[in-house]
């Protein structure tokens, strides 16, 4: 074991009590163990040992993960000893395990990157949050899958206990990603309209959810499949305006099937291919589509008349990018307002608790073993 | 004839003395020149005949357009009657007569677009303008390609004499798009850089020659062909930093290719296909790339990695949406600069002047008839 990695390591399971990682004291157990030790005797405070989801390689998920526990950490004077309660297995979780993301931590790490937890230790210095507060860290940072995490207090964003605990371990990533989405690439003003492909998403259903809170229709593709009425119907029910499966957009005149909704100025895409360029079909003149995801691993293709006379705008959004330190205020105010809409019902979408101890299990059903299934959140 | 038709082609060819039009006056020639004749009586200042190519129908230009006499027109007294010099065959004149441009005048019309002339007459409330000034339609008009026009004052705008006269006819459609589309996307300044494929295209020239004088370099792409270490001479001659064919492109990472020059923040596409998707792979993070043309007549075609992870814009452009009568001034302060620029050997780019009277052999030139030629400018 390299000291880069132990040092990596550290850095990512938050700071430990001594140079020693858990990684060290698998190799090394005896000098390493008896070294934290004497450190203990100067009475700091300790975290718990954690359990913990760890890969050490890049790789097939089911394979390179494991759950072991990791030792007890040094809660500084600034620290906060969360105990986490729950964190959803993420697409880009697994893509980060895998080693295709784009941002990941170095390995080895602790998998998850969003969650919920409570406070179980507070350092010294630290002020306004107290044991048994719920807390999520804000911006998201690695390793939330383990049941205890100690970090800087300026990591942790206090939350109102009366949320649903699978929201608040699952607000970032995909209904912030809605937000923003929402709100920053076009003005968007009641009565406007919006189009999206993979409005069965966890995305796209809280972009129908919030379109629908602001008076804004939305128009939504899905995928052909078996039960499509009953898929319409629960979207319809979250507030979409229209519903269509891909085959009935093959018409002469995409348009035409727009009755009462203007034509939308505003369109996202997860899927790609020709998905996407049903998106950019309804859009009107000077509209804009943004990509978000590829599920169908396909990429867009576009006429260049739809650039040049149709004057259309295609745009990215990566919700990583955006959720920068200096971004942490506005970040937890949006978390605070989606929150709010979670308690009053208004923001729902389908996800299933997994108990820790199955983890395994769940990162099955996450990894598409067994079909579709709800998103898989963690419960510690 | 309709009236409806020949309504338009009054419009369209300003303002005629009488309910006769040319076409009128070709199908009941002895009626309504009686009547023409009345009016003239008058003593309304009347244009000269004008030789003009008109259109009856869209269709192949080479069969759908001739060359004929429209009768004297009546110069009312905000008018100015201009004597034509000199008016481009450009590709979206061609589009415009095929039938297959977004934006195209009702048939009969007269071709062609932008050019230049001299002033011959002027009514008697016109003012800054008088017999001999060199005049331009600005924003440009239908229906250059004939020898008299008769427009409203507010439709000319009085240039340099001492502007060589092809520049003069030219300036608009071409130079005027490469100058808005550096200043309209990206804020660039001196050492940033610019992509473009489709660089030996006169807006590809322009955007080498107005993109050196900012101090901003540019990277150029070009087509495989016979002979093109000497097109990449002529290109670096005229400012282009680099040049490459799209062959050399074929390497494993293409940044590498950049010596001493910062990867470009926007790319400029007119080419579409493979062309467009090596634009995209030097633009750097954040980059966006302008579509202005087409002509592979391929889609573009972009991962969806490149918009969530690289954040890309692809936006469009085309000049004829920002060429309103709102952005007149403007547009007339940028055609200044752009002819200054050309007076003093700034801007320059290939030509041919082609004699009205045989101008269906540079239509044909221009229809890519005898393979690749220079830009075809009429000299009246």
């Amino acid at each position: 074991m390299s000291l880069v990695k132990s040092t990596a390591m550290r850095a990512l399971n938050g700071s430990f009590s001594s140079s020693s990682s858990f990684l060290v004291k698998l190799t090394q157990p005896h000098v390493r163990r008896g070294q934290a030790q004497s450190i203990r005797a100067f009475s700091v405070i300790m975290s718990p040992p954690s359990k913990a989801v760890v890969y050490e390689r890049h790789g097939p998920p089911d394979s390179v993960t494991r759950v072991i526990e990791l030792p007890p950490v040094e809660v500084k004077e600034n620290d906060v000893c969360v105990k986490m309660l729950a964190a959803p297995i993420n697409p880009s979780d697994i893509n980060r395990i895998e080693g295709v993301y784009p941002v990941r931590p170095q390995v080895p790490a602790v998998g998850g990157h969003e969650g919920v937890g409570e406070v179980h230790l507070v350092g010294s210095a630290v002020k306004g949050l107290e044991r048994g507060d719920w807390v999520i860290p804000s911006p998201p940072s690695f390793g939330t899958w383990q049941s205890y995490i100690v970090k800087d207090q300026s990591v942790w964003h206090k939350i109102n206990k009366d949320t649903p605990m699978e929201y608040a371990a699952t607000v970032i990533v995909n209904p912030l990603t809605a937000l923003k989405m929402l709100e920053d690439f076009t003005t968007l003003n009641k009565g406007d309209s919006i189009v999206q492909n993979g409005a069965t998403s966890i995305v796209g259903q809280c972009i129908i959810q919030l379109a629908r809170i602001r008076g804004i229709h939305s128009i939504n593709i899905i995928r052909d499949r078996v039960g499509s009425d009953e898929v319409k119907g629960i979207l319809r029910e979250l507030g979409a305006d229209e519903v269509f499966t891909e085959s009935q957009l093959e018409v002469k005149n995409i348009k035409d099937l727009l009755i009462n909704i203007p034509e939308p100025a505003l369109g996202f895409n997860c899927v790609g291919g020709d998905a996407a360029s049903l998106v950019l079909k309804f859009l009107r003149n000077g509209g804009t589509m943004v990509t978000y995801g590829g599920m169908s691993k396909k990429p867009i293709t576009v006429s260049t008349s739809s650039f040049i006379f149709k004057d259309l705008s295609l745009r990215g959004f990566w919700l990583q990018r955006w959720l920068t330190p200096d971004k942490a205020k506005e970040c937890r105010s949006m978390i605070d307002s989606l929150l709010s809409l979670a308690r009053e019902g208004k923001l729902r979408y389908g996800m299933e608790l997994a108990p820790f101890n199955n983890f395994h299990a769940a990162l099955d059903k996450a990894l598409g073993k067994q079909g579709s299934q709800p998103k898989q959140v963690i419960r510690f």
